[in-house]
């Protein structure tokens, strides 16, 4: 049994907790959030205690594991701490927003050698990781070009927002994620576009909404991703793929819970709205759990590590100032 | 928490018993089948204990519940001794063979009232729930027409046939019931064609292995279910189902585990063939088994019981007779 | 050039006279209506005359072949003057509801030796075609079980009810000739029920509007086949079939007239609706005229002929029988 | 009637050939290659005349068009040729290579006021075509992203590669003019990048085989283009394009002949292969030409023309530059 600790009870905290609290080798211990009433309102249910900070649970020994998913802007401080107190980590991406702040906490976390656990959760979709092992397996060969999309249903927050990082830090990097973690290739040179094309607040938060970002792998793949702060169209063509290799065709389709249509004279019956990747991406956030605690009971490696969070966001970085810049930036790791 | 003792080591058997140890408020005690070597073979690696005969844990008093999936023969025996020990029972489809037999096994069950729950799983898969809910909510209308495909990925063993019931009573059942249970309508009339096409022993066992069977309800609803014990083509069609209704169309399609499809010169890169409706319906399994744990324990109603096999025994038996007289067989209930 | 009188200026002449008038090897001179103001409307922006009875187009030497579409009352008199005038003959199916007088007229026709060709249009669909072909070729085997459903998109009015011969005879018979056309097999034994759900006015002229039937062939294929006098889902699903082989699978989906889909909040874009089977088999109707004319200018077979009809209409016979005595009927050709 | 001559006996001519010959309202009178065995194999099955050079069919006053489709380098001057002939003229894209060239081909075509169509033949794909109508239509609102993928099943012979232009002028060329009509914008940035993967023959003949190109249009619009010189999984994936829109999405998928599909136990049954575009827009070819006929016999607008042919230049232009640079480029008209 695994005790979990779990820091932020905002919309991504919602998602972990009923997932923390329902393994059968994990136990939901506490929720620590400043805003005490969230954290209550998430631990009761759950059987679990609502603290409004962290220390108690830190220095509490029973508690093995730390799952970190408040604001971005908190994540490394609660990562240092929690690697110092012994815990093992499961955090949310993004580590940080600042390269050089995360190459430090790079440094405390491998120094205390604790299990870390970044939360790129795309890799835990079953689709996804279906086309990774279909290219490892070289059953498309070289992987010439790819095209990614992932849009969100709505615009987040404008407070949000503002602490995200941008759409590049915030949103995109998982798709570019997937491109590292697919082709096993890191990209060289990006060069990006944005717009501020759905909500003009976005702009005035100094962010754009919709944009596009095309990488180059030193072995010659040509990609581009595609993200936007909405999906009018709803779950239809918001997350898909499309990866074309030397000797095929991976695709990544609209993933729709059931294998139900239905159609009447309006068209089709059942909208298959989805209101956003928690619902999409409900199986992957189960799968990365279910990873990170056979994973710490076990003494195994983590699918995903602190230098995939680094590269990620130096990627990020770069697509964010080629879209400022408007010039192709070369990318360094 | 409610500790099991498993009935049958076989196929079936090894879908329940993980999904029982891996269920958070339910434990797997023990797995009871006449032959020990399987009976261990299961029970060990979830840490349960392996017994050839029941009478032990039907005596013991910490086991709440009863899982009864061995062969179909058995059904009724245990399930009486289960109900007489005061056992919470899940059955597997079908009770039994023979309605007189079965009739006399409710009055037993019936008197003790312990909680039954009959595995028609197919209930709880997810695409035909969806389909029942819209059907229910008046999204299509009054439904017209009903076409049900099922089939089976390859034979099973003849030893197999033999005790089954023969293939409506064993197979066609499913879509038989899933028609009551979404109608909410029992049919009046049957009319079925049987034909050996797929291997003689099927025949020499007496039995048929591909078929189809129309249905006629009192409001007017013509149904066809068709089942055969082969589907050369892996999954796609293998489990399907359109509904025509006054209004429009549900229809179930091919459930695919991921959304993801891989193409190269030879065609599809994954086969996505599937090994059977252990696979198709995994989710079905694990939602059924939580239905029945949460009703135990919370004491609510289960979703299918005695009456629901009582009446699709009827109507597997009325299409039996008409394929073997090529007759139409009114059902009287 | 092959000139051209048609016969009948209904819903179905709207279909051929602009594939005769389009066809380059073809020329319309003159349609044939009781209804004078209709053939004039029909005839006119064609460049072809208008009659109210056919004898001065069938002593006109010029024109080579007639192509009767008008109420199935009509057919078999017209196709007789045709045949006696020497005349290439275009008849739309079926050629008559009663078989005896059908057999009747296939000895006149037979006696003069003019070319014929009933029109059994979906055969020349490219995708049922695409079905036979592969059919033909043993790409899936023997085919052991086939599901084909049919739906006009509303009822027809209830004047053409009443002198349509029935659902049978009037729409079910499509899909009748393409079981037989793909088998190459005539089924020997039918069961059918009829409902009257979708218009009252239907039972009342004596008919049904919503009906299945499962036919037998001698080597065992099991079939069903479903139509409906409306189709509230719009074009999905409204046409479409399954053929189940020993070793594969053949369907038939919805067929689109573009490859584009579009989605935004209520759902798609494009109700993509269809007002019925001149749409879903334009191409199937211009296929069918390119055939014979090809047929008769080159002198070379047509794909179907009278013995097609008279066959068709002996299965329509006794799924009508069937239906109306609830009882199997077993059929001698 | 309107009789055309057409130039080029090669891989586009033997698309055009048939469609002039079978058109109710066009003839084929004469086809001209320098290779004369060429001209003949395709004018002699279509009753036409074959000739080595155009003089005597430009003085040919019976001769209304000429349709030009023979290398590109020899656009232009049969182009003006026929425009001092008073043809009119159906020209192959692109008009030339040459930005400075296809300038004074406008003035020369233009003085003399001969209708002029330019090829892109995509436009009257249906599938594009319904895109494009609901754009106009303000279906899915302000387009906010596109992504179009378009590649050839093969690479061409080298020797065509020499005298193409490029993969962004020859190829990518037809996706830019979708853009521009689709949108009725021009785009006023361009980012490209371009690898030789598929063949280094074509790095040798000094061009790319696999490119993407990023457009940004003056309203906010960011489009991403793919195209290759390969499609090793056949037609699936080849041809595609996503619309999203402030309001939904508009996609084209993969355009089959039929609906029909077949599966056995090695996956589908047709390989659904496509021998190339001449396949995929054979619909689209011949209503471009009807298009043609229709607007030279009726004196109506051309849907494309000299301008479309020197924007969509400057673009591919563009994309050209910026792929050997490594640069973004601002496009001016």
């Amino acid at each position: 049994m695994l005790d979990f600790c779990l820091f932020g009870a905002g919309r991504i905290g919602k998602v972990h907790a009923p997932n923390i609290a329902g393994h059968p080798k994990a136990r939901l211990k506490c929720v620590v959030d400043p805003d005490l009433d969230a954290a209550q309102a998430l631990a009761e249910p759950l059987g679990a205690k609502a603290l409004a900070t962290g220390e108690a649970a830190l220095a509490d020994d029973s508690i093995g594991a730390v799952l970190i998913c408040g604001p971005t802007t908190t994540h490394i401080d609660q990562t240092e701490a929690a690697a110092n107190a012994g815990k093992a980590i499961f955090c949310e991406k993004p580590i940080g927003l600042d390269i050089e702040r995360v190459e430090r906490c790079i440094e405390v976390v491998t120094k205390t050698g604790v299990p870390f656990y970044l939360g790129f959760d795309m890799r835990f979709d079953p689709s996804f990781r279906e086309v990774r092992d279909a290219v490892l397996a070289d059953a498309i060969g070289h992987v010439e070009q790819i095209i990614i999309v992932g849009r969100d249903p709505v615009p987040p927050p404008i407070a949000y927002v503002e602490q995200s990082g941008g759409i590049f830090r915030d949103s995109m990097i998982h798709s570019i994620d997937l491109v590292r973690w697919i082709l096993e290739e890191d990209p060289s040179e990006a060069f990006a576009m944005g717009e501020c094309l759905i909500d003009p607040a976005i702009g005035r938060a100094g962010d754009v909404d919709s944009v596009m970002l095309m990488l180059r792998t030193p072995s010659g793949t040509i990609c581009t991703l595609s993200n936007a702060r909405h999906a009018p169209q709803g779950a239809e063509g918001s997350f898909g793929a499309q990866f074309f290799g030397s000797k095929g065709l991976l695709r990544v389709g609209t993933a729709y819970p059931t294998a139900t249509e239905g159609f009447d004279a309006n068209g089709p019956l059942a909208k298959r709205d989805f209101p956003g990747f928690q619902q999409r991406f409900a199986d992957a956030y189960r799968h990365e759990l279910d990873h990170f605690v056979n994973a710490v009971i076990d003494g195994t490696p983590m699918e995903t590590g602190l230098e995939d969070g680094r590269r990620s966001l130096l990627i990020a970085d770069a697509a964010t100032e080629s879209a400022q810049q408007r010039q192709p930036v070369t990318i360094r790791y």
